[in-house]
């Protein structure tokens, strides 16, 4: 299963990396190699500066060794060995009208001393944290979401969408990151699913997301913005990092478990602004995201 | 003593805003009242977009009540009600040439369930985050620091510089935030000192921040700067939003403890750049920096 999925990971990677470069028209990903210490290591590719994406991140990874103590308490384990790989994306368009994007599928094995698997799960997800509310942009989003779900579970795509808004949200701001999507961890062998089922579920999803974000890009990325515009989006872009450094599991545990700073932290925004005590006007667009935010809707 | 001390940082806040709106000229500072629901409240400060001051807070608070259940935990203490004042300013510069500071002057009071006091403590701190590293501005910094600890112990300055250069650390970049300067906390009745000793060194530390600080402001505050180096101050400060989000102890209980979020945040800079794998040039000004936020030195 780990070669399965780190295969499928690698080629999906290739697929994203080339639709975004095609859609960019400049900026290219550089791609750089990298070794963990510990064993495994990744391919980071990321692309900067570009007509359409100002930063944006899609690595894999696929690390093995001992677990690391911090990793053993949260597990609630005791010294076992571990294999772990994945695809994780972050985009951040240059457009304030085109929302940035996050997405992650990665695979997880434990071992006894043995090298006996003794767990195994996927988990993953995909959300869209716009700048300016375009509805149907998040309703095309979560249909898509929705359509690779109901393949698999009448009730996956209402579960992981509930999961999501329950992650993503910025507890010290009582606001979701963004609109959603899904989020599922510990996809295991239970409830008449075989890791193959889980396999082929998460698989479905990871080729969803292009049709997911793609036509978002294509509809919005050549509107016109305003300074003011720009302004409320590297604003915006503050609570992305905010969420990342403060309450994204991921990230911390990355960066307390030795990881590669680099290859965490390309989640985060190129250009970003901090005003004290920020507030939209009344019944502005900016005042309408916000509310959605704080009470976060059904989209399909 | 809580009376005293909150009286003194009144005082303190009045003339530290008063001094910073003199030398910037243009800009100042805002002032927001607050009330926490469980008890106390704050006196906010804030100043932005000014000549030389791009964003700033001098904040005092003095809150009380029943000890939150995650400070509990911190303190290993039972249920217990408590008192904490305190001062806590952060100032960013325009110029990439002038550092930013941070500082906190803070007391804490435990009491048990009949209102008797079961401990009391005060703590605190400076330092200093330069872009571009004025040799002469560090030892400035700590020259005054340790002229202030020297009138109370021989030991203190080292003492406590040591603790700062080890709380000011981003183990995730194994950097320092900036040069250091004193961090101390704990500062209780032991080792021959009275609570009312630890109030005279305390506010003898609080007294020598306008003379650690503004002499540096005004030295460098008309250099000339390309935008290349704004560019690279922008970077730099987000490695400071890293350390006030990722490590820094105040940030996350305040976030945690349902604090008032502008107030803590405010310490955030305005305008931040994060460059994927960004490294300064060979023999640079860039990298001389670095290699003293990497390899702490003794500035007296």
């Amino acid at each position: 299963m780990k070669e399965a999925f780190y295969t499928y990971i690698e080629k999906l990677q290739d697929r994203i990396t080339s639709k975004l470069e095609a859609i960019d028209g400049k900026a290219k990903f550089q791609q750089d190699l990298w070794q963990r210490k510990e064993g495994g290591g990744g391919r980071t590719r990321v692309i900067e500066n570009g007509n359409v994406f100002e930063k944006g991140g899609v690595n894999i990874s696929a690390v093995h060794g001992p677990l690391p103590e911090s990793m053993q308490n949260y597990f609630k384990v005791e010294d076992v060995d571990f294999f772990a790989c994945g695809l994780s994306l972050v985009i951040h368009p240059v457009n304030p009208m085109v929302p940035t994007v996050h997405a992650n599928w990665r695979y997880f094995e434990m071992y006894d001393k043995q090298g006996t698997i003794v767990d195994r799960w996927f988990g993953g997800g995909q959300d869209l944290t716009p700048y300016y509310l375009f509805e149907e942009d998040a309703k095309h989003f979560h249909q898509v979401c929705k359509n690779a779900c109901d393949k698999h579970h009448p009730e996956f795509y209402r579960d992981y969408k509930q999961k999501c808004d329950d992650y993503f949200w910025n507890t010290h701001r009582e606001e979701a990151r963004g609109v959603g999507g899904l989020f599922f961890d510990y996809c295991r062998e239970k409830h008449g699913f075989s890791i193959d089922n889980w396999y082929d579920f998460i698989t479905e999803i990871g080729d969803s997301f292009l049709e997911a974000y793609v036509p978002i890009v294509e509809k919005r990325m050549q509107l016109p913005y305003t300074p003011a515009q720009r302004t409320w989006q590297e604003i915006r872009r503050g609570r992305y990092v905010e969420f990342n450094l403060v309450h994204d599991k991921g990230t911390l545990f990355g960066l307390k478990t030795n990881g590669r700073i680099e290859s965490i932290l390309m989640s985060l925004p190129p250009h970003v602004q901090w005003v004290y005590d920020h507030h939209p006007e009344k019944d502005s667009e900016e005042e309408k995201l916000i509310n959605v935010l704080k009470h976060p809707i059904d989209w399909v």
